[in-house]
């Protein structure tokens, strides 16, 4: 394949009744390069893929097929449940030259930070290397690159991207631990329901469900450096949508004009970064609201001057830029197309 | 017993995780000439009924136990699944005196309509006639003679109060058809979760998942005796509530002022009726959320004097005077309490 | 201008700061043969159109200009609140050959009708004949041919879509009352707040706020030609969506084959009209869920063989199929470009 | 009046129209020792307040008097907004021998606190060391001695109580900062709406409107003699609740046994502080979902051994516990009655 040449290619998802893989579907539907030639599910073999994501009706006559008849193709994106990609890897590399994978098997650079946070041996270590980190806010170069490109946490990234502007700047101060606050909608959680996802019981929470220890964790600590860092989680009553409110301390001498320079220059240097930090209106700070179905990441922040107490705030998608909408966006790198194509929705208001 | 001693008796519930069986707990609990003996569930057994019910948390002590461990009480209470108490009734009736069953199955008096809406015969038709429909603005007097009193269906206590006044007055044009729009919460599917409850896919619905047919129709049309009627079925966005919306015709030359009188006399008569229809403020009209937790039946009515089509609303708590609350009316009249003992919780605003 | 060329033309949007105006800038702006001039707005002036209408953050630098700053383009569309509109209508004219009108003051073509509706006599009745109904599936080919074309109602158009295939296949009764329900989301009353769309009061609400009388009826009258009809509105906790679920007679001998057929020619013949009636799976009839930011409308429908009693059901987005998605429809078919062109979003699953 | 004889008492409240005035009302209209008198409102009088408060219907006939028509009570609530109370005390003191506060005007003792938090002079700070802070479970026995008694900030509630076993336990490490980020329902801005409160701006937010200098900070700072704190907010899309998530540093050796300790002890003290940490089930944590109505905070914690990071968490119902709940505690302990007269309601499940 000529890259930068905006032939049509063709590609398949592997796990494509979950919530993910359904967005990634809605979106490669709509792109203009692409042909999508299948779609796998173990549970829905022979329905149309309408009947599990209905906003597809009248945009494709797809059908699920089983994982089994997936076929080779140009991209192969993989959306299975954690811990099932990398024991076939090797599969699926033989089916196809490029592959993206959304789930977390191959997010971890070192198999020894993988066991420690997924409390198992990885099954194919040897792959790790091969894969980029899929966050084109941090590896658009290598990503361009690569034929092996991995997902991200949702979480993980709406941390990583709050945190971006004050390590690149290194204005951040390592030495003090660094408090993450995340609240999350239910579609985080996938599609399988469970008895805590049952809407009586998840309507109206407000429900910290983990103090410590998140998984996502570990993609903090690879990719920013930060090494004494926690994830607070807590569920909240929307469906989709990511905010971290990310505490730390600046460097002494720091300032909010500082600040400024910095998340500004992170916005400069990324098309789908916004600054949020209005003086009026309602919508003076970042807020997954108003980016559902968007690949937008919001960032804002506040400085207390006087102590170095920076809050940083990323609010994204949880299955646009926390999942389907930057696997699209390492697409397009990957391919040397556009990097916002198929990717232009903008988010509603109201909503 | 002496009927109207306000002595302690001793109740149990058979069926207590699920959503009605808790509510019941909350309101014995609270009782207070009532002592809960036991609880049962298949599924908790030994566990608190508080790491079920989390309101329940240091105000109770009691612990699930297996439905075998039932022992002989003054009153007991099922609240089953459908279609399991009529295949042990007879067990139940040998512990104790007085029956008071939640379930569908023993508010039909005709095995015929029984067999006609639930599709398939009834196990123990010769205690169809044993049993009192529980709904005490219907059947005051029969419930408080009463030793079995069935439970009522949520939808159809929306409907049926919602015609009580109409009925009564003897206004409603029984030739036209009735028309039933009902809208209600996620608890009213109880707390057995699936695909479709799960909050990803339940959360921001307006879904219409029944046109006809719903079960509760029978007893509108046993207690209503109105033949031609429909119930149209629409989940929406609340965990507890049902408003019926009800159109029907009056006979010719009634006017909104008989209707008044009508509704009056429906709120004079019962303790838990209210009358809502205000020309101003935000509450003009009756809705579930400020009934949520309390027993009462708010309605409310508009009339087109133009063609007669009146237009009658009730709002419910549908686990209290849906269910629950209903149920301990009924043992407060069985008892010959005060109806109102245990039930005085008036509601919250906001919420 | 020629039509069919796919030039780029000039349109301002008068009124761009409430719900219906941001959502027509949404889609102008993405719109690839359209460029954005002017928007105006009374009170916020000055101000970026992105700090009232979030989503638009980093897609455009427009502001807000005072109305008497409007300069002359190719189409003007005026998103005013409802009653302005006529009382300038010559001035709007005289700036622009093309004019799309969202608010509700050239939607009916009777000065008699908009006056029982109304409450008042119409302040430009000479200009009603002018405007063609801004409902394509009604009007497309007089759409086609106008200059001056209305917007629609959101509650009609969803009663509209719903008795579309019943009254062109005229099967659907005319002679027995048509009975609407209709249920709807906070948007549909507008940017302005009020008491009751305070989020305390307007959280958790299923609130029948008008039985009889709403406006909206009288679009209803006009493109259906049935006379005794009725609109029941009520409130649900959703912010975008509207259901109609429309209760009517068939014609004797009408069966559930003759109106599958009805109904696939209504989608056959238009291409956002999409027949949702599944027997499996969550989403079985259609929901405003799955349509937000869509210009879909779903429709589908359950007859009961026994009485000809026709339950109709339409689904849409209000902002969108109900306002500014038919109005840039509309504009397609104005200037013979592709009816989709920047209505291509399929909305999200889940939401 | 002599203590603890549970003879009937006159009160009154000032300011009854908002969200605590009328939470207060529901309280004290079921409290069995109490008759309410007169409730002041400037905007509503000559109404009933079950018109403002529509789950009053049926309960009370009671309607809005003029704030000038207050008449000589046993004990008077002020529940006005922020800065009234202060301006006016002389009077209010003349009316009764006891005053309960809602409002912020007499929380802090000290008036340069009062100054620094609020932006400008006290009016009365001759008046500050005369009232007590409100809350039972920091300050019962000077409450129980008091006739001035302040309301507490909900915000600040949740904190305190969050920090209260670790400060009473003398286990946190007062010298690392002390991090709490709050998240809390729309009903906590009060019943005066806004374009923010507006529903469609205010659904499904996940809104941080303050990452430092909420003004409940100053009660944290006083109450638990902590200084380097902050409080973060982040307003859900609830209408009640607020839970505290409360990161700090254990002294050196603690550990999570220790902890347990602390919070049990807590729970011993207090009967409405329950302590929630559950291994298994949906409700493992404190969470507001299940505290509606009531009164109880709950608490629950998780430490980090290897680094001494300790997460508290507490949940309350910022109308009941953060508000009106606490004051009609405060009411029973001034009187000598029951502490959980009036205050019984066990909150529900599911909602």
């Amino acid at each position: 394949m000529m890259k930068g040449i905006e032939m049509s290619i063709s590609v398949s998802i592997v796990g494509g009744s979950g919530y993910s893989g359904g967005e990634l579907l809605r979106l490669l539907i709509a792109h203009p390069y692409v042909t999508v030639k299948q779609v796998t599910s173990r549970s829905h073999v022979g329905e149309y893929v309408y009947q599990v994501h209905p906003n597809l009706r009248k945009r494709t006559q797809l059908k699920f097929v089983e994982p089994a008849q997936i076929e080779a193709v140009d991209v192969l994106f993989l959306a299975l449940p954690h811990g099932q990609a990398q024991t076939r890897i090797g599969e699926y590399a033989a089916l196809a030259g490029k592959i993206i994978d959304l789930s977390a098997d191959f997010r971890l650079r070192d198999a020894t930070l993988y066991e420690r946070w997924y409390g198992e041996a990885h099954a194919a270590p040897e792959w790790l290397d091969k894969f980029v980190y899929g966050l084109p806010e941090l590896h658009r170069a290598e990503i361009a690159a690569a034929d092996y490109v991995s997902g991200v946490g949702c979480n993980a990234t709406a941390s990583n991207l709050a945190l971006l502007p004050l390590v690149k700047a290194d204005i951040l101060d390592r030495s003090t631990p660094v408090i993450i606050e995340i609240k999350v909608g239910s579609s985080e959680a996938g599609a399988e329901g469970n008895l805590g996802s049952h809407h009586a019981e998840r309507a109206n929470v407000i429900r910290t469900f983990s103090a410590f220890g998140h998984r996502h964790t570990a993609e903090v600590i690879q990719e920013m450096g930060v090494q004494d860092v926690s994830l607070t989680m807590t569920a909240v009553d929307v469906v989709r949508g990511v905010l971290a409110t990310v505490h730390g301390k600046v460097k002494p001498g720091t300032t909010a004009k500082d600040l400024w320079k910095a998340y500004r220059a992170a916005a400069n240097d990324n098309l789908f970064i916004r600054v949020v930090k209005e003086q009026r209106g309602v919508y003076r700070a970042p807020e997954p609201k108003v980016l559902v179905g968007s690949n937008y990441a919001d960032l804002g922040f506040e400085l207390d001057e006087s102590n170095g107490h920076v809050v940083s705030i990323c609010a994204i998608d949880n299955l646009m830029k926390g999942a389907a909408g930057s696997a699209v966006q390492c697409l397009n790198l990957m391919m040397g197309w556009q990097e916002t194509t198929a990717l232009e929705f903008m988010g509603l208001h109201p909503l």
